[in-house]
């Protein structure tokens, strides 16, 4: 009970912060009919500055890191996104009313990760002192292309399954087999890697990490993007809460059921990477605070790169229900509840 | 005689300052014809930085400022923005060539505030290290509000008047009398006034002191938005000078008078509103800084959220008519008389 | 021997500061087929602040040079940005299968500056702590100015001549004579002088000169210009980087005498530019780090204001030729080729 009452204590603290504060902002005056907008140029500018820092800081500290301090969180990131995808595709995807195919999109984006709430958790973080592994911002591409990859599979192949059960026994077209099958796959798996990568979103980051890595950046980083950071994520939150409120009303075109989902999915999702995050913290030693960005990485959903990629890939998935549920619900539920895991990592493995 | 030669002796100094030299320059390249354009998104940009920025300080302060020493000012700013509609009224809206309707519009923005005048008027003091409370920036909507509300009723008003004694005695339309008009009035009032909160600028301003008054943004405030501030302010006043330039010509289509309310109402209103602070610095301690910027706001016109109200709100009045005046002639002036008031409150208060 | 490997040293390890790291990082990612883009209005908006950075640093720095010290290497400049046009107007013009008006538009724009590029020495001579006059930036018009007038009068005069020799001997239109043509002349050099006066780029570095100048703008350069400086440089040479490669491919429509050009020129017109600084540093004491930049404005080719002048002034002139060979070629190797000409300094004059 104390415990319960100890972590809503941290809660309400949290929700003071300005970056909380911000999005609740936004929500507000997109609700209130307000007529302010942040121009399309100008949001995009935050991303890639955004970006570019958390690949720089990530890469700057994988020149220190030691190989297996960060293959365990890496590889512990690309489970969660496929986890959650399958986790998905057995609840959401088989919800009546809700089509296999929007299902698979929705789940992919919520596996994907955004680069704004994990931006959102390290300032919190930041603001509190609290020390998190540099590299942490490396595992991104693991939970985002495996999430991402995974889902667009399993949506390209249950599509093509029911065509072949379509068109009956004379599926003379699939009697290739199962060489035939996985040249299928694997083409598609090259085809969705090479498109994710090249996602405006991953290759920021990407670069980030590869300049961080192999050129000395530590004067720009610490002059330019480390103290631009937390002034534009206010400006980045305002933005994501009107977007978010702006989004909610077409999950009225859709079930009820992304509803339900993309409000309960980004905390279930954020225990399932608190758990991995202590498993690795016993294992290798990974830090508190990096538990805690693993979790928010877990509870995030894909609101940058995520759509355009699903759009792409899966032409016929409906974008109100996985935009909607995504950044209209997934995306405000992962941030406010930030100061959960916070609270959590205090008390399992204390600061 | 001393005190003339001294408050020229201050203007002069006062000259140099970059925020009214990047104005300078900002004329005379549009003067001179020169290609240079600032990206329409960085301005609505800096703008709304600027506001957020204004709003956070006063949020800030609000929470400790008492109840007695903040409403004397937001009283007297309100009378001060209906005091020169009113002004307007009997003079620019009477003269011979200027309808009521284009009159009254001009009134309006010469009563509303300019949140780039007001920065730029924050930044001078700044740099001169005089102190003004800080949550004078919640006196703008007091100010900027009463005064559109004031000059669109009257307008609609003297329309409708006009439509009544045009159509002669026969008026079964209005018979319903004072109730009826005092609906009227009710309903055009809310109107306006719930546009005036969802326009762009009043509406960044309110979440800037909401979440000053109610969040802890002291950190991100004084890493990210008060040092930028200055900076940005200097783009502003380029954009403001060209922007001055190019609204100049408009006014050769429209009578003679809107070149001479232009430069004189600045002035005057500059004055009614030292006059009204004056009287809140024998009331309350109301500070010199803070009758400095009372003046200001006085002078200033609106140049970002009342031209589109005004479009809205009076259809019929002419838009070069307006906009020339104010962002034309009302808000270099206002900027350029700064040093006017500093040197007035320097003689009459004293810093 | 030694000093080449001490050169070769050097320029290893200039490589791997941040300027160069984010030119090869863009160019990478657009020929990886990246989708990251930064908005243009960004773009023009960092452009603008590195214009108004170089120009008051210039502008606050002449008020206490002496003016022999400044108008040698201001001689200088013009002299190299005539000179390098000259040299085009005499290789690449008279080239087999290429026109002698691509030719010249070409050899104008590599006579011409790029703010990009002289802003990336700058950046690299200030990580080094090399020090170099501050005015440098007032040599820019100088050298730019001369090569787009050389260049357009030399183009415009060719084709004069071409269709009057076209025109066989009954070329009554131009018995005017000497003075007729001394007319067509003056009139062209003067519209020419005006519009590139009234370009974007060249008028924002007048405005931060005459700021820098008659102003006091020092307390916004310091607290705003100078600390945004290097940070953007790292956005602007990833923008640069993705735009030369997709530039590139522009130089697959014209000859391949564009491809060796583009390549070379850079460098022979650095050499030319450090012989100037070279005797400027015996005749006044220019400083080997204002050599250095000397150098390097003579190897960039013009990016921003350029290409839109040739158009106007030479819309005969064919874009793919000199915006491919410029942008696509000329101003990558002018960037990489900053640590050669720092390297140089550090040898023949010694920091």
């Amino acid at each position: 009970m104390d415990i319960i009452i100890e972590i809503a204590t941290t809660m309400v603290a949290q929700m003071q912060k300005p970056t909380l504060a911000f999005l609740l902002g936004g929500m507000m005056l997109a609700a209130l009919g307000s007529k302010l907008e942040v121009p399309d140029p100008v949001y995009k500018f935050i991303v890639i500055l955004l970006l570019l820092k958390v690949g720089l800081g990530a890469g700057i500290s994988i020149r220190e890191a030691d190989f297996v301090s960060l293959m365990v969180p890496a590889i512990g990131a690309a489970v969660i996104g496929i986890t959650i995808v399958l986790l998905g595709s057995q609840t959401l995807a088989r919800w009546r009313g809700v089509s296999p195919m929007d299902g698979m999109a929705t789940a992919g984006l919520f596996g994907a990760v955004s680069a704004s709430t994990l931006a959102a958790g390290m300032a919190m973080l930041d603001s509190e002192g609290i020390f998190y592994e540099g590299f942490i911002g490396a595992l991104y591409p693991f939970m985002d292309i495996a999430a991402l990859v995974t889902a667009i599979v399993l949506a390209r192949m249950s599509a093509t399954r029911k065509t072949v059960s379509a068109t009956g026994g004379g599926a003379a077209t699939i009697t290739v087999g199962g060489g035939g099958s996985a040249n299928f796959n694997s083409d598609l798996v090259k085809g969705i890697l090479v498109d994710t990568l090249r996602s405006p979103a991953i290759s920021a980051l990407l670069l980030g990490i590869m300049i961080g890595l192999f050129a000395r950046p530590e004067s720009v980083y610490e002059s330019f993007y480390e103290p631009l950071f937390r002034g534009l994520l206010s400006i980045l939150m305002l933005i994501m809460g009107m977007e978010a409120w702006s989004r909610l009303s077409e999950l009225r075109k859709v079930a009820h059921a992304y509803v339900l989902y993309g409000i309960t999915a980004p905390i279930i999702h954020g225990l399932l990477g608190f758990g991995v995050g202590l498993a690795a913290h016993h294992l290798t030693g990974f830090s508190a605070g990096g538990v805690v960005l693993l979790s928010i990485m877990a509870a995030s959903s894909s609101d940058i790169s995520g759509p355009p990629t699903m759009r792409g890939a899966l032409p016929d998935a409906n974008p109100s229900a996985y935009v909607g549920s995504s950044t209209g619900l997934g995306t405000p539920v992962a941030i406010l509840s930030i100061p959960l895991f916070i609270a959590l990592a205090d008390q399992f493995i204390g600061f």
